[in-house]
């Protein structure tokens, strides 16, 4: 079990005075801004939890855990919400907990509604998803001390409890699975460079395709909205090039763009899983009923589910995780769509 | 508004005295088990709730409604729970209500999950969703007087507050629309006659064939599990009949079948939308993408979300609702599977 993180952590990180940081904590005082902010950025890498906390944990609990998610797009759908929720709402059963259910509310800021809960004692702590590189949701509840854990990673530095998928661990396997067909020539359609979760997912393309010696030529990597529209267009660039140069294969980051792109080749007049081999992330249940059946990766809702409230039992149990970072392989499930010997 | 049903109404109905209905429901006296389920059926029949638990939940409420659902199968998405859930959340938070998820077991009793929140003082109200015919939910929180809003419809003769989407406006109009485009020989792939939400939609398949003067042929209606794999087969059957006399149309009475028929056209050369017209029903976010792109009927989902809670908070708020039962029509929205003249 790791250290308990204590006060004096937080004042040698910061470089001021345990009773500085007690203070400013406590808003007993005011200091400057920088000194502040030095303080509240070592409360944040070092994962500090103040003890007044703990002690209100102890005494006067809700027993429910907040949750809420940004809505999917009415052209998509939340694949992973259901098995997510009643495995969350199980495994906090067993201990007497449940979850409540917050609106998320569009195009306006977040923290209010976190800080409601909070202030009206309505919930013990937080599940967060979709969770981004800088999310102020961390930098709030860690000022606030409010225990949560998040289903995602954020920016490296910062500590704080997460489980997520390996998403560079499932393009590496699924590029080395194509990479295993003999195919060389590999398209990826990716998210933008900002999305942190694109990054992971381009870091296994990547590596995989070093491994076996390959740098992708600029137009293999396309970048943008991982929509079918996206996939669409993106794809149709890519298959437009001539046929001894353009890519065999295309990883999608996601299967919306896989889908479109099984519709740029079929416009084309390719046979996919033969002239070219097309494959997705996430495994929407869909997916398997696509002419051809799309290869994917599975990601591991329900043990997501069961580990995030493990480690926020932990918490509010008032003992350090055992294990605060999780990382989970996703599962690769081949299909028609990319099962054949590469052609070209 | 309507008008208050009280113990007099009950025991007028279950023809017994007003004593012995106070009785048997404050569980002061035993009746024989007769007197008691005539007693228990007027209250269901009339909506009766005990003026005890008006009292209670004037006093010390939890603020939360309780809601659970069956979970979906690993090869189909739940493709309302995301909006069903973000829509009774932002309806119930203005009145300070938030929604509580509780775990569905599956293969066990659904009850005592209910009876233990309504014993711990958990929740306030609850809102089923996947109700069935007897569905023993609604006797159950009948029974203890314990208020609840439906998502779906039961024994039309019990009497209980529900909102619903209007399965046979939908399926008739779909019917009509390939009616007017000269379909004549049109197959329906519907769920066992055990299905409540079943019959409803054949109500609206049967009423506009009728309307039209058409008698459906008897292996035109193909029964079985709403899932592709029955909708390929079934389809199957329908399409494999003499060109001249096979259905020139099919509505399937969910997406996932009308995909596995999608599936059996094309693996027969038949193109979709212009040699056999083919719709769905749910609309799916997906469905859009498919080659060619499905017809279907789009539940509002939204609108039933908030008129749950509205008649919900009318309930806890100790007034008669205004409108209990509301029936919501769904929304037609025509793809490439049908947008052709009959060909046939």
């Amino acid at each position: 079990m790791a250290q308990r993180i204590t006060l004096k952590h937080v004042a040698a990180q910061a470089g001021v005075s345990y009773q500085t940081v007690s203070k400013v904590l406590n808003k007993q005082v005011q200091v400057s801004k920088e000194t502040e902010e030095r303080i509240m950025e070592a409360v944040r890498i070092l994962g500090y939890r103040p003890n007044q906390v703990a002690r209100n944990l102890r005494t006067q609990r809700a027993r429910l855990i907040g949750y809420t998610w940004a809505p999917t797009p009415s052209d998509q759908v939340n694949t992973i919400l259901d098995q997510f929720l009643q495995s969350m709402s199980q495994a906090a059963e067993s201990s007497g907990y449940h979850v409540l259910c917050f609106p998320h509310y569009f195009g306006q800021e977040t923290i209010p509604a976190y800080r409601d809960l909070i202030d009206t004692q309505r919930v013990d702590a937080f599940v967060i998803s979709s969770v981004e590189d800088n999310d102020p949701r961390i930098t709030f509840l860690q000022e606030r001390g409010f225990p949560f854990v998040a289903f995602g990673r954020s920016n490296p530095e910062w500590e704080f409890p997460y489980v997520d998928v390996d998403g560079a661990d499932g393009m590496r396997r699924v590029t080395e699975h194509l990479l295993g067909l003999g195919h060389r020539r590999i398209a990826a359609l990716a998210w933008p460079e900002a999305s942190r979760v694109g990054r992971n997912r381009m870091e296994g393309y990547l590596g995989a395709m070093q491994s076996a010696g390959i740098t992708p030529l600029p137009g293999w990597i396309q970048r943008g909205e991982g929509n079918f529209k996206f996939g669409l267009e993106a794809a149709a660039a890519i298959l437009d090039q001539p046929a001894g140069q353009r890519p065999t294969a295309i990883v999608a980051f996601n299967d919306y763009m896989a889908i479109g792109a099984l519709r740029a080749a079929q416009e084309r007049g390719l046979q996919v899983g033969v002239d070219v081999a097309i494959t997705g992330f996430d495994d929407i249940p869909m997916v398997q009923y696509l002419t051809p059946a799309l290869t994917s990766l599975r990601q591991p809702i329900w043990d997501i589910g069961q580990r995030v409230i493990s480690i926020l039992l932990e918490i509010l149990d008032n003992t350090q995780p055992t294990d605060p970072h999780v990382l989970l392989a996703p599962q690769l499930v081949i299909r028609q769509s990319s099962n054949a010997v590469a052609s070209a």
